[in-house]
């Protein structure tokens, strides 16, 4: 009955020891090439996402076995062709999908932790080892991502983070006994009493998935929600569909090969015409909503979901401070590397670099703020000049309203500030159709807070002049306070300074960074050590994570009755 | 500086100990008689209460060293003699308090977890130690209950559920290591980081108390709060203030003693004609809300509170089944005493009564659903009927809206049912002046669900006849997931019928007890083994305790930087 979780649970093991140590460890290969039989496995994965694809004129239906089928729809455009991925995906039925999660419930629900655990362990297994390639070339194709960041952000890193999710849950739960027996006495009589301790699930959960990074999220959110008995309705950004009908495929031929109802696991496909998120926020079997995605519809699903619980991640203006620095070539290479990195649009990429208009101190003395922003233009310039460099780390732009986004940014910051750095198109040397676009730099003041207060999401950024050093921190801290903020980067030589700085982000809730510089990508943040999300300001509340992901997920059911036996 | 944890560190491994086992355990006697020097503590507790009473035209202030005082009121009337407290408490200025609270946080927040909850563990020992009559006098003239419920549910009970939070809070925030070291290769590079993290409270807590029961609710709820970090500002009702007024005043004591702010923790307090209650909960600087009281303004903290969360503790219709009974008279005589105990004032107290039209089976034969009726009447009838009998178990009736309900609803069931009881005042033998009445019981069929479908608060219960066992089961556990419940009773005596209900209650959310007869009261709920309010329907979100109750009060900030050291 366990065999499953017999399979794994040495992982989960030394998952569950990466979590309470919170060091550094995966059980994957964290490069395409290190993958067991590497070569074969690509092209496979290839192969793979290039049957689903249809053509012009011949679209291909991605067939999922769920109930409620009313019609077919998908619009899909892959931002390396520009081109439709015509593939169709079942629309459903609302209604019935939600009957039928809450059919398969109960027997999920009844089944030992273990069982459920043994399960879930094996939809990660299989998709590591059946389908992480196509699912690299899916989140590619659809986000826009590059490879090696499709493979490891997206894949075996989104994993890791689901196997977290999974240890979490798992604690929570195990810190409920199953039974107890309980006696005292009242007056001159001895009260038995036996009782049970049962994990109930709380509901139907949807889980709403993002266009620029699907699985990193949705994995262990489904996670969290499935190994504590409830059922999961996906709804994916109609821009990024594939990526999770591969995912809900894989989840619903495991649960089934292993004795359960795959209807655990479903898909709810809309268009950007027709959206149906309101619908599924306000379904009333709607228990728990997962949301990834822009900060003002995660802000209306925090305020509309209840009587659903709320599990948000959306964005924010993540901020960089300069006071000093020791090397700061190796800051600025650093900061410029994580100002590009998948064209800024990951929800932990820096976007407000507050200066202090005296400049930055560093060994060779201090240097003038305007030179800080030229020579961080010119680092930027230099990552992104090669066009091949340049497809590695910039990869492409997921949505076309991103490049009117920089059009208009760009106007705004020429009338209001000054340009660093413009913005243009870049020859992507595989895919010579590819969105592509260099960052957007401006120079501001504090005084222009409404063009950089909130995300701008994209590769846009801004380095802002502020009165002093404790000026800088103050409002860097305050706008993540204000609109949002999940990382946070900090440059000082001076200790009492990133003293004063790390209370400030903890207060304000953003996760800090200080001094770093090499090799490591500023905002890599790594499964079973990196928290992220706080809930401390309006980027979300969902923290992977940490014990709060999974409380609200179950309730505690109790009987008790007399004991009968004299045991 | 750890001098509180370690005097009480041996009792909180005691509680962990319990809480991980559930087993029957507490460090405090449970009948006032068993106190330590028990004559001398009653006396003096007796003598602290009248101290803080007035007379009519000289009203008497309760200081509290808070800041922001604007001016003074109190509307406390006794039940036990319908007379004034005449006690004033200071109006407080809403912004001052928050202001004062916020500055609070900071120095407590950075208090090591252990020193916390010392002090914290101090504050319970010094009410047992030095309040406990006080405030078992104060509950009595305010809530109405008993003597012996004053001391046991709201004293000694209480402060087990308050001990029980902190260990929880302490488990959740021992889940998050302080800090860790972490390594991995990035291409040629090694990079080393050492992390933090920090537990961030969430902000200030407002903690909502009832007129009914303050002190059960609130010392857990405040204990999850501070121990996490937050300050928490008390909203009593204003027709039982005086209990939490002592509560807070230790609070500050212990605080200021053990070189904290004390405005950790203030107090609230408006009046039934200018309500604070929605200003509180919408404040800007709210974070956290600890709601007891009525269903609908429960129900609109949870939709309102956001961007604080919200835990509730409301009501709903507690349900008995009765399907077959080895011994009937036992059952009956047992639900008979827990609909009177306190006049079902408790949030635990059964309601309605489900009953099959043809009767229950016995050992005897079936006895008839009429007679059933008859039958659990006489027994409350005659646990009533004798005025020292009934002042031990129905105390008083706090609100005198509860005797217009009594009538209210008396005449609807004489129209549209039976009236099984009349409801009558009885003498109370030692307050001839008490605010007195017996339960009112009526018969009903399921035709009549508009008038038991909900929480009627006071002496009133239906027995209710249903087409069959089947029928009485679903149409209990219909009602417990349509308009909320907490306990629920059942009495059967076949193993498939026991099963089925115990699934059904389980996805309704009511903690079901079984077969039980005898000494101990129906819905006698033991810390550190009975959970309280699952979640899963309208009667509240606050389980009394399991992790979720506290998870969501703190948040996980962290920050990182290369290792210096070579260590």
């Amino acid at each position: 009955m366990n065999t499953l979780y017999d399979k794994h649970h040495a992982l989960l093991d030394r998952a569950r020891q990466a979590c309470r140590e919170r060091h550094c460890w995966s059980p994957y290969p964290e490069m395409p090439a290190k993958y067991p039989g590497a070569e074969q496995a690509q092209a496979a994965g290839r192969q793979a996402f290039e049957a689903h694809l249809g053509r012009p004129g011949a679209r291909r239906r991605f067939e999922l076995d769920q109930p409620g089928t009313v019609g077919w729809l998908g619009e899909e455009v892959s931002p390396y062709t520009q081109q439709p991925l015509a593939i169709d995906y079942p629309r459903a039925d609302v209604d019935t999908l939600f009957d039928a999660a809450s059919r398969a419930m109960s027997g999920w629900a009844q089944a030992p932790i273990e069982q459920r655990l043994g399960v879930l362990m094996e939809v990660l297994d299989v998709i590591y080892r059946e389908h992480l390639f196509e699912v690299a070339h899916a989140v590619m194709h659809t986000a826009g991502q590059s490879y090696n960041m499709a493979y490891a952000g997206s894949g075996v890193n989104a994993l890791d983070r689901g196997i977290e999710a999974l240890v979490y849950a798992e604690q929570a739960m195990r810190a409920v006994t199953p039974s107890a027996r309980w006696e005292r006495r009242f007056g001159p009589t001895e009260v038995r009493l036996d009782k049970t301790y049962r994990i109930v699930p709380r509901g139907v959960a949807v889980c709403f998935t993002c266009a620029s990074f699907p699985t990193w999220n949705a994995w262990p959110s489904m996670m969290a929600s499935l190994a504590t008995g409830n059922p999961v309705i996906v709804k994916p950004h109609p821009a990024t569909v594939l990526p999770m009908a591969i995912t809900v495929r894989v989840f619903r031929q495991v649960l089934s090969a292993a004795g359960f109802d795959p209807n655990l696991v479903t898909m709810a496909v809309d268009s950007v015409a027709e959206p149906l998120g309101k619908v599924l926020v306000k379904h009333p079997m709607t228990a728990i909503v997962d949301f990834t995605g822009g900060v003002p519809f995660g802000q209306w699903v925090e305020q509309n979901a209840w009587p659903a619980i709320a599990y948000t991640e959306t964005a924010g203006c993540n901020t960089v401070v300069i006071e000093s620095a020791d090397d700061l070539d190796a800051a600025l290479r650093s900061l410029a590397t994580t100002l590009c990195m998948f064209s800024a649009q990951m929800c932990t990429s820096p976007q407000n670099i507050y200066v202090p208009r005296q400049g930055v101190r560093t060994p060779q003395g201090v240097v003038p703020f305007d030179e800080v922003g030229r020579r961080l233009a010119a680092a930027v310039a230099q990552l992104t000049g090669d066009p091949k460099k340049a497809a590695m780390i910039l990869a492409t732009i997921q949505s076309p309203q991103t490049l009117a986004l920089l059009e208009h940014l760009q106007q705004q910051g020429r009338a209001r500030g000054q340009v660093l750095l413009a913005p243009a198109p870049y020859p992507h040397p595989d895919h010579p159709q590819a969105r592509t676009c260099t960052p957007l730099m401006l120079q501001v003041t504090t005084a222009e807070r409404d063009l950089y207060g909130g995300e701008r999401f994209g590769p846009v950024s801004f380095v802002i002049a502020c009165d002093s050093a404790e000026d800088a921190l103050a409002q860097a801290s305050c706008d993540v306070k204000a609109f949002g903020g999940l990382t946070a980067f900090l440059y000082s030589t001076d200790e009492a300074f990133i003293d004063r700085a790390e209370r400030a982000y903890a207060r304000a809730g953003a996760q800090l960074t200080t001094n770093l510089t090499g090799a490591m990508p500023l905002n890599f943040a790594a499964a079973y050590s990196d928290y992220h999300v706080t809930g401390l300001n309006p980027a979300g509340n969902a923290s992977l994570t940490h014990l709060g992901f999974v409380t609200g997920r179950f309730a505690i059911a109790q009987s008790r009755r007399p004991t009968t036996a004299n045991a």
